[in-house]
């Protein structure tokens, strides 16, 4: 008979609240370093002792567990109808990172192998979010383009759909995955990181937004107690989390959903793997920054160690086998009624110049990076270099556009592309002068068809997304 | 801020224990009766308040919520390494459903539309089983062929993925579903079922295994506290589960996913939804009759309606939108190492005679329905006409003898392909004399390469799966 | 400097005329038989002389060739607007089989490898057709059910894709593949075939449409100059085309198309492979007997041979590596205005009885074969017993009936099943009594959406397909 | 009955010899100019003349045609075993576009709707080729990384496969597309053109390669018998056709394959749409600059007008639907013995700098651009900021390194990432300072499990792409 004695659930090592804020709960650090000691400890998979020919790999689940994540703020976002809380986001206290879980037997120079299981928003909590930040309080990709003021939308969660009040007319499914996980830095690394940071942020001073974040003591926590000085080091030393680094980190990669395996580099011993800042799903490029649908949650992992793997695989930063067509295809199968979905590349995106209605101003935003950067935008005419990053902004803005004509604000159509699963692909590098980027919008996700037809759009009223109380947008 | 305040969960309408037997709990009916009052009533899904153009469709979500079930024979079978539970299975006490769940409004002719929003075993089970049943008692596909001894298989579920130490080398994840659901019957609708299949039964009076099931008071249950004639009316009546029928019922459709969508008729007042026997996986045939991995766990609703649905869609059975493609992706984008997903045809599985090892008498299996039927199976090297019954079984024989050649037992491979995501397509009925059907392993489930090589195989050994305590396969 | 020198195209190793009947042409023959010789003969391919690490196989592509087929009835069905051809079409004269090619070294008991590397129509005959048989000539799944007239349906290929001007409003790409495909048999094989498919024709003496087909000289033809005795020996015993056997032969997997791999059983030296009947596209079941669409083309291969194969890998009959989700995802892929592909399935298909406006009368057509079969069919309201060509059967006429409400005459409706991607699936074969088969219709390929809606259809009206010119429908 | 009479095939419109250099034929230009006449007209698709209810779209092939195109450096490149054709290849003699078509109609402003329904190589020419050009000679993304020597890989067509003799181990299906199609520019689009770009080349005086092209009268030609005059006028103003453009143009779109359709901007009347540099296929990025498989072949095409259509969907650029989702399936599908196909993402390609064993120098790439660039090159450790072409390299050279540690020359692991279908998304241009760019190797297009294992890779032999006669690579 099937009883609690003969049912073992997989054991949750770090559990949170996600209505808490982070900094007054255990298991959660904001910042990257070697001397956060590990708050839990787990034993890799080995072979099953079954006695099976060799040739045959034995498969082993062993140490199969789960670990709570709180939203990557920590709480400070609310299910609510205006963006004043985006707005005064405190970003000293991102992104909240669950553990440092370590691996028994890892050493520097080896590979930990990790199986993302599964990802689940918290059953009490069944909604997540998408932000624009301010220009001057985290930025986004046309956070000067757009002069841009906070906005959100809130996503409900319905099974594997989500659907907004603040963006009708889509609905898609999640492929969840977590926004940030990587292995711990060894101290040179750490070093190494805070150094070429350093030079980039002394090169461009007073940019807005930052080009890079250094090392800040405000804001720092590590979720356990520890002995001052060394919570100090840590607190004055630690990386920040914002960019993805050779440990993985802020990978953002889409589609690192459930059924996914990754291989880090380890730095130190028992490679003190974190996690964080979960997403129930986001479009390739991130582009308000806050872009995914950002939720707390739980992840189901297990972990195998080989090693010396980093010589074996030449392994620079991880190597990820992710559910690239498990995420094609489950946008393919939205059985929804009205809905097709079938990709539509939105403009070449090539880096040569486009004239838009948004720009401020006319300067290179690459070349700006080495004089003052505050006032300066893409979008002046000027010819580019095979600069892959004005070509995606491109197919961006192109997008944005087309969105607009159906009857979104360019702040819906903005979100919208943030968090929906869009695809955007490298096209060519190599046709000089300009990069080809493209970027899809999944046409399924709509309860309408977008497609052109010949008789045009008749435009939409969408309303808008949650925007300030004051009503600047 | 995120709060509890403004995290508003899913409302779970029926909560059962998995480890409870299901005549002691509430919530739980083992018989289609229209007389099962509903246990709980939930409004329809409708268009949201806010104003848009006509145009584009409103999507709503009111009204989602969950259902808790029990494993189809309510807790009975045990998580241990012996099939004695499967040998002393009740089957009177099959399957438990959960319901019946009213929907406002609905009325007969209407159509009921069901959105299936998510499918999860409960956290504390996270394991499920599959069972040849004795060919005394549940019989299977193959029941006589192999003279069926109890057997089965645990398989332990590890996030999306679940694997068995009773049939090593194969991991592959889930595309959960409920094996049965379905609207209430009218009485007028019971009544016809009972009388045909009260002749066909009639017909075959003592065939092992049993054509069809008649209603049977013994082991009836209904899950609520109900006036003694009603019960006895429900008891007396109340049609047996086993098969698929105009309502819905068991459909064990394998890709009836989360994401998936049904358009149920409605035949009472009320439609009476009721949900049960869900598997986290199935085959395409589910060959061994309690075939599926076999789960407890959590189901995820929203419904609408459809008024004069049943006039409006020529609506004799249900319609489904099940994730078909979903499924088949889910399986290709399984990153498991030294792992190909390439679905294979094993044999064509035409209708026309095979000699095979197992076979113990060769007489049609279909024509001594007619007559007595306790010895007689296929393989006689007879000529069918136009059979696809029997193309599947050919089919599926080919398929077991292939495994067999690699090292699984014949009990292994036939659980296996039970409840493995095997696809069988119906390729050809019209090319006379003989039915064409495909049945598909997908290679990429296995932890070794299973493709035919110019050196054949190395025959491994697997052991063996569950079996009964007294040693009798 | 590319160069003809340097340019060799893949030999044609038969060359055909579409226009041309086949019993006039060379290397087509229309039977089965052991002692028609070899029209071409290839080597087998080897491995290159690349010296590589032997853990890597070494792909090898010698003796690609080409064989070029006419359409199954040898150019006797037109490219015009009635169906007369179709009515009188001489059924004889089918299938046209091109070769057969031997394979040097082929030996009874080996395995013979086939890629099928691309199937592909003439460019000069860029059409096909789907046909709907007389009951008396031909038949088909529905034959007796609809008392069926000749009608047909022309397909105008455009690349890829193809459409019909008798089927407005429907469109979809081409899963092309071969019909016909097999190795020759034995004596000893083909004798018992014709022994055992004989005493069914003899249970049956009267069928209408005829249960099998014996062996008949009328109409018989091999492509080649032959002694007059062999010729005379092959016509009287040489074993018709129309159903799939051992050999392989009308397997009809919609599927089987470029890229696809397929196992043969060798059964004489040489193996002698032929093929021909080549299909545009078909769907699961290929309901109305010439149910896909039919075309001339040509087919690339390669081939090669696994000695002792039958033994090492089981092989009663071929296995297939089979592009099942390269064809799934074509279909998701077509980028159509106003096109959206989920599939959907209609109906269970159960085997349980439905009244259909359609049917005559009212008997177990399944048993009836054992008596009088001109007049009885389906849909009595009897209860069958796990039988799965009934729930195909269930399946296929509501989908019919739903296409019917959309505005599509029944013949329309048939011949669309017939030819579009269509999938069957098996759900369960377990369920006593009911077989469970599922029937999804791609919703991309219309125009139009054809999903649920609240307020049903406004019956459109597509006209009607191709009929007989006495207008007898 | 099937005859000549009734079977027209599509026409071709412009007819090539590939094995002819293409200055000597008739109906190739290689400048983009308004002025080069249309070489042929077509009418646009128009609504069929059978009548039904207008909500249903009337699906229309009218005017399907075919276009025959040299590849791109017509015919210069030989199908042999070393690469000195690739080191003199004469660039001002490409790429060879097929074309101009006028579309009947046409005018400014509106948008030309292009359906690829075809791409097929020529049947006597069944091969192409991937080359690496020289530092000094076209370039490539790692030119100056590798200070990169001609290198080439003839690809072998077998069917929908390719394989290479110089780069063993792989094999693949065709992703088969026009790596350049486009509408003609107007006078004052072409003189944006040259202004722009000459502004970036008079930066970059002596830059190596060449950061863009001006137009070059030597080796201009048009394919028509033009007034000299106006030949004159095109030679010196012509765009050169290396990069993409707001008129399409090198798109260089991996899955604008067959099934594909286009929406172009049109600038001038008549549109005149060319189309060549055709693509058996090729990588995301193609990154060896010619980089694709080229082929001569074939291309089929309808077209249809939407009048305004720049207004009505905001067309900066063209749109294209593009077959993304048949891209990744055909892969998965790809059922060759011992191959498994899971796409693994190789490296998280983040623009932090890596310090890689190839790098000649040490100074950024993209400032270099501003000053001298004929020796610096990417990998000096210097930070870069939201850089997505340094985090495209760095992805790349990540899995070269992977690919050498299984054996492969730097030489072949290049030329194959840029052959075959790899996957280049990107994953996140916001969190400063490190772009996200993941590239994804499919695992199934090897005949050897690649992924990362225990115990490492041991290094096997595969010999050398084609290399210079004089041996220096």
């Amino acid at each position: 008979m099937a009883t609690q004695a003969n049912s073992v659930p997989h054991p949750t090592l770090i559990k949170v609240d996600p209505f808490v804020p982070a900094d007054q709960q255990k298991g959660i650090h904001n910042r990257w370093h070697p001397d956060i000691p590990a708050f839990a400890t787990v034993k890799p998979g080995e072979a099953s002792g079954r006695s099976i020919a060799p040739t045959f790999l034995v498969l082993t689940f062993f140490q199969v567990f789960k670990i709570e994540c709180v939203d990557w703020t920590g709480a400070q976002i609310g299910n609510n109808d205006n963006s004043d809380d985006v707005k005064n986001v405190d970003l000293t206290k991102v992104h909240n990172l669950s553990g440092p879980i370590a691996v028994e037997g890892a050493e520097p120079g080896d590979c930990l192998v990790v199986d993302i299981l599964d990802v689940q928003p918290f059953e009490k909590m069944p909604w997540g979010y998408t932000g624009i930040f301010e220009l001057n309080n985290g930025g986004g990709l046309f956070a000067r383009e757009f002069d841009s003021k906070a906005a959100k939308a809130i996503w409900d969660f319905h099974g594997i759909y989500a659907s907004s009040r603040h963006i009708p007319g889509v609905r898609f499914a999640g492929v969840s995955h977590p926004g940030l996980i990587g292995t711990a830095p060894s101290a040179d690394l750490l070093a190494t990181w805070n150094k070429r940071e350093g030079e980039l942020i002394a090169q461009h001073p007073n940019a807005v937004p930052a080009v890079a974040f250094a090392p800040n003591a405000v804001g720092s926590y590590v979720g356990q107690d520890l002995d001052s000085k060394v919570r100090q080091k840590i607190a004055e030393e630690g990386a920040r989390t914002i960019p993805g680094r050779e440990h993985g980190g802020n990978c953002d990669i889409k589609n690192l959903s459930k059924g996914s395996r990754c291989y880090f580099p380890v730095f130190i011993k028992g490679a003190n793997l974190s996690v964080g800042d979960l997403h129930f799903s986001q479009g390739d490029g991130e582009l308000s920054f806050c872009g995914a649908i950002e939720m707390a949650g739980i992840i189901t992992f297990s972990t195998s160690i080989i090693k010396g793997g980093v010589e074996k695989f030449a392994l620079k930063q991880p190597i990820f086998l992710a559910c690239i067509v498990f995420y094609s295809i489950i946008l393919h199968s939205q059985n929804f009624v009205a809905l097709s979905y079938r990709p539509s590349l939105f403009g070449q995106g090539t880096s040569l110049p486009t004239a838009i209605v948004f720009e401020v101003k006319a300067i290179d935003f690459r070349s700006s990076s080495r004089e003052s950067v505050s006032t300066i935008v893409h979008g002046d005419g000027k010819q580019y270099n095979m600069d892959a990053t004005v070509a995606y902004k491109q197919a961006a803005l192109n997008a944005i556009a087309y969105l607009m004509k159906i009857g979104y604000t360019r702040e819906q159509a903005y979100l919208l592309l943030s968090a929906a699963p869009i695809e955007s692909h490298v096209g060519a590098l190599v046709d000089s002068p300009n990069a080809c980027v493209t970027l899809a919008i999944p046409t399924g996700i709509f309860s309408h068809d977008i497609l052109p037809k010949p008789e045009g759009f008749t435009k939409q009223d969408f309303g808008q997304c949650a925007i300030r109380s004051d009503g600047i947008v």
